[in-house]
C-alpha cells in the first residue's frame, strides 16, 4: 500500500530551481512513486492535493515553510527518500555550472565586472526590492524578474531610477532584449530597426519572434513590468522607454504593448507617443479603439497585426517628421469651421477631430453637451451638418442647393477667430450640377475679405466624386484648387490635417513643458550587454549561451531567510 | 433705405425645387438686394434672422406656412417682386423638363411602366408613408427618401414589405446603386463585386467612390435608412439586404457600413453576417472594437480603410466557405480547456474567444464573474494561465518547469466532456530547455487514454519561437506534430482554429432555426433598373441621365396640403 511522508522545514531559504530539482530526484528514487516539493502557501496545499500528495501533518505548513512530501510503495521507500533530501540538494549544489568565484555582495560583483550596466533580479518578491534599491545605487539599470513585490517598492524604485537616467524594468517583468542580448525568457530576435516597450512579457515574446518571423528585427525590446501603465504608476517606465526610442536614431519604429492601461494613463502615453517624429504601433491587448490610425500612433488588436503593421512601417516611405505651416496665420486665429453637406462625413470628421480636440461643437455632436445653443452660430471649434432634418424642412438639401452654405461661409469667414474652413463637396446623380463653381466664387470672396483684414484663411475641402460623376470630378477640383483650397478626394485625409494644422497652431500657443526626466544615456545600451545576475542561475546560463559576461552573485536572504532576524540586521544596517 | 416686404400663403403645398428657384428669381428681380422663400419652421426662422430678412409680419407664421420675404432697395421694388411670385412659379411649372404625360396616381404609373420594381418616395414626410404603402401594395420596392416619417410607420412598412420579400430603404435614405444605377444621391461607380449595406448615406457614397478610386466596383450599394439599426427598427432593411449579398454569386465581398447601432442589433448583425461564406467588412462609424478581424468578418474604422479592405478582401484567395471537420468528436465532447504557461498569451485567448463564446472561465479572466472558484478544477470552456502568481511562490515559472501543466493535462484529457485542449510552448533564452519532448510524451499518452474511452480529443499547440531560438524551433514543432498536435506558430492562428471548432461543435448541437423572412429575389435586381419617381424631380431627370426607365408620378397632396380636408378625405376613403 502506498504511504505519503512529509517533512517541513522551518524558516529555510531554497531557489525554485533546486526546489525543482529535488522534487524531480525524489521522484526517481527507488520505490517512489511521486513526490513534492513546495512552499506551504494555500495554492500550493491545493496543488498537493490535486495530485494526493497533501497528507494532514502537510495541511499545516506556513508559506514560509518548505513542505518536502514523498509518496512511496511503502514507508520504507517513502522514508529512504525523505532521509536523502539533504544530500540530493547538495549534490545539486556541487555540479552546479561554472567553477568561477562567485561573489556575496554586489559590490564585489560590479568591482569583478564593471563594464556591467545591468542588474538582473529573481530573488523572491519580499528581498527584490532591497536588490534593486542596491543595484540602483550602485548606478545600474535593472531587470527585476521577481514577482510579489509591493507596489509601494515599485513606485520608489521606479521614481529613484528615472531621477538617475535608470530603467527598472519590472516588477515581474519576464523578458527584454537589449542590443540583441535577451534577459529572463527572451527569444533570439535578429536585430533590426524596431523598438519594442511591453508591460506583458508573452506579449514582447510573441510580437518579436512574429517580427522575426516576418523578416523584421529589433534594436531592443524593453519590458516595463504589468503594472507600470497602471494609474498608481504612471507609466514611469514605459515613458522613459518611449523617450528613449523616440532619441534613437536606429530605432525607426516604436511598438508598445500592454494589458489595457488606464484610461488616463494610455491617453497620456499616446499623446506623448505622438511627439514621436516616428510611427509607433500601440496594442493595449483588448483596449476598444474607436479609430485605428491617429498621425503616427497605429492601434493594433492582436500580436499577430502588431508585428505585420510594424515590419510594414519600416519602409513605408511616409515622413512623419513633417510639421504643417502656421507661419502665415494671424494671431487669434485658431478655431475650425466645418460645413458639411453629408450627414456622415460630418460625422467621421468629428470622430477623427477626437483625437485632436477634446471639445468641437455642432448641431449633431457626437456627445450632446458639445451642442450648439443655435446651430446657426458657431462658437470655437465648430463643425455643421447643414443636411440635418431642421435645416430641410421645405428647403432643398444641401448637396443640391448651396445657398444656406454659402451664407454661413461669409459669417465663418469674417470671424477673426477663425484658422481654417472645412468642406464637402459630394458629386453624383441627385446632387448639384456643379457645386464647385457656386462654392469657389464664394470661397474666393471670402478668402478676399480675410486678406484684407490681414488674416490668412485656409479652406480645405474634400470633394466625394468618381472620374464618371455627371459634375466632372476633375474639373470640379480644378475650380476649387484655382480659388485656393485645398483638395481631398478623401474625408479622412482631409479631416486629419485640419486636425495636425489647427492642433500645431494650439501648441505654439502653449508655454514649453519642462521636462523633469533625466533621459536614459543610450551609448550604455549600444556597447555588448554586461550583466549581474542576482537570483535564477538558468539565467545567468542563458547570458553566458548568449556570449554575454556575466557575474553570478551567490545570493542568500539576510539571516538565512529568517524575517524576524533579518529585520534586526536591517535596523543595525541603517544605524 | 432698403424695405423688406413679407407675404405668408397659408396651406400651399410647393416642393423644395420649386421653393429654391422662385427664391432665386426673386433675388434677382431689379431692385431687389436678397430674398428668403421657406416653411414657416423655427429653424427656418432663425435662418431668415440671420440673413436680417426676418420681418416682424413672418415671426407669426406656422411650420405649415409658406413664408415669402424680399429686401428691396426700396419699397416699390420689394412690392414688384412679391407680385411676381405667382408669374415666378408658373413660368417655371410651363418649363419643367419633358413634356411627357404625367401620371397623377400610382396605379396608373405602374400601367405605364409594368416594368418598374422601384417606387422613389421624396414628398414631405407626413405623406410619404401613405405613399410608401401604395408602392408595397403593387408590389414594388421602395427607396424612401423622405425624412421626417415616424418610427411606427417606418416599422410597419418595414415589417409589411419583408413579409412580401421587398425592400423598404430608408425613411431619409439618401443613396442607394442598384445593378450600376445610383437612386437619390449616387456616384457613379463601376460594376463589381462587392456589395454594400449602408445605414448612412453620405457614407454609402463615401466608401463606394473609394472602392472606385481604387478599381473596386460594386454589385449593388443598399441604404436601409439611419434609423434601420436602433433597436426598435430591429434591422429588418439591413438584414433583408445581408441575406441578399450572402445569397448573390455575383458578390464576393459584403460592406456593411452604419453610425454605431445599438450593441444588441450589432451583435445580432454581426452573428448573422458570420453565417455568410464570404468576406463582410464591418464599420460601424465610431464602433469601437477590441478585435480587428473575426473569422470572415473584418472591422473598419474609417471610410477609407472599408474601401481598402473590401478591394483587398475581394482577391484573397482566403476560402470563407471551408468548416471545420467534427464527425470525430464522441458525444458530449464540446468543452475547451487552455492551459497556458505565457500570461498574455491566455490574455489574448480569452478576448478572442469572446467572440466565439459567451463565457470562458479563467483563474485570470477578462471579467471577475467567470472566475474559476477552484483554479484546480476547471469547468465548462476553461482557460488558466499557470504563470499565475499562485502558482509560483517556490516553484518555477511553467515555462521552466512542466510538471504542473502536465499533471494538469492528464486531468482535462480524463474529462469526457473536453474536446479541444490548447497550449503553449514558449521557446527562447531561460525558458525550459526541451519542453516539446516533455509535452508531446504528456499529450502522447492523454490521447491514448482519450482514445481508449472512445473518444477523439484534439490538442493544438501555439510555438512561440524562432528559428534561432536554442530549442530548435523546428524540431519542437515535429516532436508535437509526431504525436499528432496541430501546431501554429501564431496565438491569433491556433485560438481562432479552436474557436471555429467548438463552434461547429455547438451549432452542431443547435435545433436549426426557422427562417420567417422572405427571401428579396435576386433576379430583378439584375435586370435594367425601372422605376416610378415620386416627388423631386430631379431624381426623375437623374435616372433619365443614367439611361433608366422612369416614369414621373405628378404627385400632390390630398386637399392641395390641407390637412384638415387631407384627413377627412382620407377617413371617407377608409369607408
Amino acid at each position: 500500500m502506498a504511504v505519503s511522508k512529509v517533512e517541513i522545514r522551518t524558516g529555510a531559504y531554497y531557489d525554485s530551481v533546486i526546489l525543482m530539482q529535488l522534487q524531480r530526484s525524489l521522484a526517481e528514487q527507488p520505490g517512489v512513486m511521486d513526490a513534492g516539493v513546495v512552499m506551504g502557501t494555500e495554492a500550493n496545499k491545493d496543488v498537493l492535493a490535486q495530485s494526493g500528495l497533501l497528507v494532514s501533518e502537510a495541511q499545516r505548513a506556513n508559506p514560509d515553510d518548505l513542505v518536502i512530501v514523498v509518496k512511496g510503495e511503502d514507508e520504507a521507500a517513502a522514508q529512504a527518500a525523505l532521509d536523502k533530501v539533504d544530500e540530493l540538494v547538495s549534490s545539486r549544489r556541487s555540479t552546479g555550472g561554472d567553477e568561477d568565484y562567485r561573489p556575496h555582495d554586489m559590490r564585489t560583483a560590479v568591482r569583478m565586472l564593471p563594464e556591467a550596466s545591468w542588474v538582473l533580479i529573481s530573488v523572491p518578491g519580499r528581498y527584490a526590492a532591497g536588490v534593486a534599491r542596491q543595484a540602483l545605487e550602485l548606478g545600474k539599470h535593472v531587470f527585476l524578474y521577481s514577482d510579489n513585490v509591493s507596489l509601494e517598492d515599485e513606485i520608489s524604485l521606479k521614481q529613484e531610477a528615472a531621477s538617475k537616467g535608470l530603467l527598472v524594468m519590472g516588477p515581474d517583468c519576464g523578458t527584454a532584449i537589449v542590443n540583441g542580448i535577451g534577459l529572463g525568457f527572451a527569444n533570439k530576435v535578429r536585430k533590426g530597426p524596431i523598438g519594442m516597450v511591453a508591460a506583458s512579457g508573452t506579449g514582447l515574446q510573441q510580437v518579436s519572434v512574429r517580427i522575426h518571423q516576418l523578416g523584421g528585427g529589433l534594436t531592443h525590446a524593453l519590458g516595463t513590468g504589468g503594472r507600470d501603465l497602471s494609474e498608481a504608476v504612471n507609466a514611469i517606465t514605459a515613458r522613459q522607454c518611449l523617450d528613449l526610442m523616440a532619441r534613437d536614431p536606429d530605432t525607426r519604429v516604436i511598438v508598445l504593448v500592454s494589458k489595457p492601461p488606464s484610461p488616463k494613463v494610455a491617453d497620456e502615453l499616446v499623446n506623448a507617443a505622438r511627439t514621436a517624429s516616428k510611427p509607433v504601433v500601440v496594442n493595449f491587448i483588448g483596449y476598444a479603439t474607436a479609430s485605428r490610425r491617429v498621425d503616427n500612433i497605429f492601434f493594433a488588436t492582436t500580436f499577430d497585426e502588431t508585428a505585420e503593421l510594424a515590419v510594414s512601417l519600416v519602409d513605408s516611405g511616409e515622413d512623419f517628421a513633417v510639421q504643417p505651416d502656421i507661419s502665415k496665420f494671424a494671431k487669434g486665429q485658431r478655431f475650425l469651421r466645418g460645413l458639411f453637406s453629408g450627414g456622415t462625413l460630418q460625422y467621421e470628421a468629428l470622430l477623427i477631430l477626437q483625437h485632436y480636440f477634446p471639445v468641437v461643437y455642432s448641431n449633431a455632436p457626437l456627445d450632446k453637451k458639445n451642442k450648439l445653443e443655435d446651430s446657426l452660430v458657431s462658437k470655437e471649434h465648430t463643425v455643421i451638418d447643414l443636411g440635418e432634418d431642421e435645416f430641410t424642412v421645405g428647403r432643398l438639401h444641401p448637396m443640391m442647393d448651396n445657398d444656406l452654405r454659402i451664407r454661413r461661409l461669409e459669417k465663418e469667414a469674417a470671424d477673426p477667430e477663425v484658422a481654417v474652413i472645412l468642406l464637402d463637396v459630394v458629386l453624383g446623380y441627385g446632387a448639384h450640377g456643379n457645386p464647385a463653381s457656386e462654392l469657389s466664387q464664394a470661397i474666393y470672396a471670402a478668402l478676399q475679405t480675410a486678406n484684407e483684414a490681414g488674416r490668412h484663411l485656409k479652406v480645405v475641402a474634400v470633394v466625394s466624386g468618381t472620374d464618371e460623376d455627371p459634375q466632372g470630378m476633375k474639373d470640379q477640383i480644378a475650380m476649387l484648387e484655382e480659388v485656393g483650397v485645398r483638395v481631398e478626394t478623401s474625408n479622412d485625409a482631409a479631416v486629419r490635417y485640419v486636425g495636425r494644422l489647427l492642433q500645431a497652431i494650439e501648441r505654439s500657443h502653449q508655454p514649453p513643458t519642462e521636462d523633469r526626466m533625466k533621459h536614459v544615456d543610450l551609448e550604455p545600451l549600444k556597447k555588448p550587454l554586461a550583466a549581474i545576475n542576482v537570483g535564477l542561475e538558468s539565467f545567468t546560463e542563458a547570458l553566458t549561451d548568449q556570449g554575454s559576461q556575466v557575474v553570478h552573485m551567490d545570493w542568500k536572504p539576510a539571516a538565512g531567510g529568517n524575517e524576524k532576524l533579518a529585520g534586526i540586521l536591517e535596523r543595525m544596517k541603517r544605524k
